[in-house]
């Protein structure tokens, strides 16, 4: 069954990443996915949270947030569940692939902006927080010279149960429509970060869930070879 | 390798489901894993949120609370973060099994508030709202007479990989030593509604993925038969 | 008049207090005065509030919530004046009996979660939350060992006026109905530490003030050889 | 034993009223006990509580303030749990006075804005709010034309055991030394709307609660007589 | 063409100023324009805020307030957009004529709670809250003994256009009927300090808006000698 | 004196256009002044504030945000009064130059999200909003055919004393420099808006004052020229 864009069930929309889009931040990214806009920028504090002082350790922590005019009608500024339930994800994202200790006791905090909201902005969130991290991470100071603190890359993409069919990146009109609906955080080495599937007012096969979780990785994949596109001859694994 | 407390990979704690624990609620379920203590209690309103007025149809709803005196170290009652993301967990796995429509314009709210916490407690929720909500939806009047309005059960286990080996229900301590950790939500039919993996600070490969899965199949399994005796004659799929 | 449920005018409801409810806190009293159902948890902190700090005594205090479930109509988590006249009131009849000094600087909180009300839960928290205390501190070191930070016990409960007639630890029914409602707080030895009356939309004489005071009286007596009966040999005054 | 002031145990402070201090508010008081001034100000609304919607009856409410400059260490503007109770115990004082039903669909606020705080801002907030609140009801329209929505005065003071000697009327000198601290609020015709007695980290005997009950009711009647006063023919019971 | 109560259009209502109106703060200034009251109190803190903290210098801010019954419909105590917009103009206004190094690790935080509002409120709160500013200082220990920390002394008035006419000092009639408000704060030596004018959906021309300043620096000039005569001869310039 | 960046007293920053920068609101203009970069969105929504509703008239209002990767040093989300006093001005520079009644009971919302920081940030919104306020209002159904809700432009710029000397459209070095900041609001047609002239502990004489506004007219002519270029023939005045 054909999707209602065009689009093959396992192809991504298209990508575009602007590196430095802001001055002010230490890390600038503009990722877009289709209509989809998210500004990711990532900022240094040389402070840590209380449970970090003189552990060593340092902390990457990010924020979510959607502009009002991100959307078709507008959305009010208040923090909501979604919203909270959003950033831990994204944080817990990065530091799956930082080494904390690396980093010492300095704190970048990420923030993922939605400029335009057409679906998958958690997923392009994380996708383009990691290109403003490293930007970040190559401004600072680190403890040990020449130990960077981030040890894999991440990406993420939405999948989806549409129609009953598989698709990958979905878009609002087929998150709309989706039975169910899963993110998948992944590694530039393939692994896995977080697995998170859900159909509201659904349920779904094992059989679906393997499916969903193949076409993930799939879609990671290629997220990972535009990131390190993207970062150029700075960044390689 | 062993665990902590003796019991085998696969094996839940001790589960004990104790109905009409309190009074004034439409449904009160007391239910206990282990050491980890859960009151879900259900309560009926008239009125639905604003969106569903005049649609004909119901809402099912959940919030989710630790006492302060559930923790060792006594835990604020400010609402966090993970607060939030819990109850809205546990909204989505009742919703999955529910028919709104069959319900009417009527809301049910279930409050999961955790008496004592030793790990799980949002799996020991989702498990233990379930019942309540029977409770609560056999003291209402359904606009379709003879049309329950709930469609299949639900129950929900954790699972993790705890020094790298799989290991079923875990508590506490087991869950602090977790690389990763997933949550797996399912119908008394076999179908999934939520599956939640995550590794903080770590990642995990494809094959440690499909294996978590099976394991909270077979716990999600148990959930399911002690629901049903608990719920008795009343009811029965 | 007889009462709606058959006791006699200075009758208390059937008491049941079961020490060590839940295993995490270090006090853990589930007190049923009838229908009212009370979890009290008492939490031991090694920091006081900033006004202690290095004055080498420490401080005991209260928070005081009913769970939504706990009434026939949900009750929403908000916190509004009643819940904080309330936790107010159980902290100043903790602190009533307690040598603070011989405590040290350390902070207990002493949970009062509302299972189930019907009425006088108030009461039953002050009751209940002292077993709590006296459990938590048995607990902890103590500055001056064989220093007892308790000088004497407290306990509670309400009295009221119900159509004209005085009448013992008020449930629901009773509550709504009475012209005059009373909290009457005092020690083991016979001493007064509060004594609330008031009447809304309603005023008393001074015959029927002094005659609620004596049912007050009454009625901790018997609350007071409650408490020590569950205490057993190890709080003996 | 002399009082620091050289007042007699049972002597009020000297007590000076001033209707109409403001113009803006229908009824508006500046009420000062010694060196305790507070402003009330009374303003009626033609709307009341939802819960009162298409009862016929009105409804008297009263919120409590203290200005930051009121105390010698300035105070910030955060409300906390003692202002909460505090506005509680003014509205239902005023509540027990008055007949909501000739008082019809409307709602009374009365304002009490602490100018000056030397002990006994509550007490004088009710006594204050009393005058101000009739003056607010002579400017609207009754829904019975000559039934005054008013049955009795109400006015209250405070008394406490000061270094074991009662005392009536305490400033705030004698209010930090006192081992028990009563309020005590009563009608025009010997009527008790509210007692509250707390010791604060103290007790208190039967005798010494009979002594201070007798104290409150001595200052109360030559508070209501300045009421009249200051309400001159116009407010005659 | 004539203002609505008979001033001439560069006259100020009548002025009346009383130090020491309350006891316990250490500035106290009751300030009346007309029916606008405003009582200014001045507070002393020994702390300074974070950012000053070792720098020797000290700070002076301010806090705007309307009382709930300062209105003829009764004001919600909500802090507001305006309420923040206020207190920051006053709190620069007072900090514009002061030397922070002459005053040391010190902060003074001027209150200025609105008793009864006719119209310029923001600025009577600026002219009283000066002089409560000066009779606080004179409280305090100075760091360099003789160096008074303030510099010059402020005033502010309101000026508008109503019905196409230049009015000082507008009342709450003209200001509802102004084209243009602005406000002109100033210094005893004929500096300005601010300068905020605005068309709430109008404009204004070069020409109106020149004359509107002229007429400002007018009202300014008997503010201060009203200023200079109430401090009498504790402060000259 | 010279310019830090070389820029002639009376000279603009370079600016930069770009309309339809998203997709998803009506009106979406990103505006940049020099590193000033501002996102201005302009949402329609059909129902209009309480005091409103019934009358015919529309309203139109703004908000004022920094993303926290705007500055250096990352801003906090958090809402303070520097950003309510803002939105303020937005608002109302947007309504001097709107005819409410041609609009009709709709709202327009014109959300300004400071991407980039610095300085000129609340001029260069207005300057922008107006732009996507147009785009906006093309969008609608207006209630009066051809009439079009707005009869005038309105931009603005900031104008301040920088080591004496006056200086136009300062960016942030200049601003933390200046002695007197000024925001000067005009229409296309030459009409002042707002001005706004303040001395952070500074004051102004009136010959720097007037300096200042013939400063800000130049600068805001330059602007509305800007604006008519960018929205080309769709907008001639």
């Amino acid at each position: 069954m054909a999707r209602h864009d065009g689009r093959k069930p396992n192809e991504l929309r298209e990508l575009k990443i602007k590196r430095r889009f802001t001055k002010n931040a230490a890390g600038s990214v503009l990722i877009q996915t289709g209509a989809t806009t998210v500004l990711c920028t990532a900022s240094v504090e040389s402070s840590v949270p209380p449970w970090l002082k003189g552990s060593g350790k340092g902390w990457i922590t990010a924020e979510y947030n959607m502009l009002p005019g991100s959307t078709p009608t507008r959305k009010s500024r208040k923090v909501d569940g979604r919203t909270t339930e959003i950033q831990r994800l994204i944080g817990r994202s990065l530091r799956a692939v930082a080494d904390l200790e690396a980093l010492g006791e300095q704190m970048i905090t990420v923030d993922c902006d939605v400029l335009d909201a057409d679906g998958g902005t958690r997923t392009a969130s994380i996708t383009g927080a990691f290109i403003a991290l490293v930007d970040a991470l190559q401004t600072i100071q680190l403890p040990i010279p020449g130990k960077f603190p981030l040890v894999d890359s991440v990406a993420a993409v939405s999948v989806g149960l549409v129609n009953g069919a598989g698709a990958l990146d979905l878009d609002y009109v087929e998150d709309v429509d989706a039975e169910v609906d899963m993110n998948v955080v992944m590694t530039g080495s393939g692994k896995f970060v977080e697995v998170q599937g859900a159909g509201e007012e659904a349920t779904f096969t094992e059989d679906e869930l393997l499916k969903l979780i193949q076409l993930g990785k799939h879609g990671v994949k290629q997220l990972t070879a535009a990131q390190a596109k993207a970062l150029g001859k700075k960044w390689l694994w």
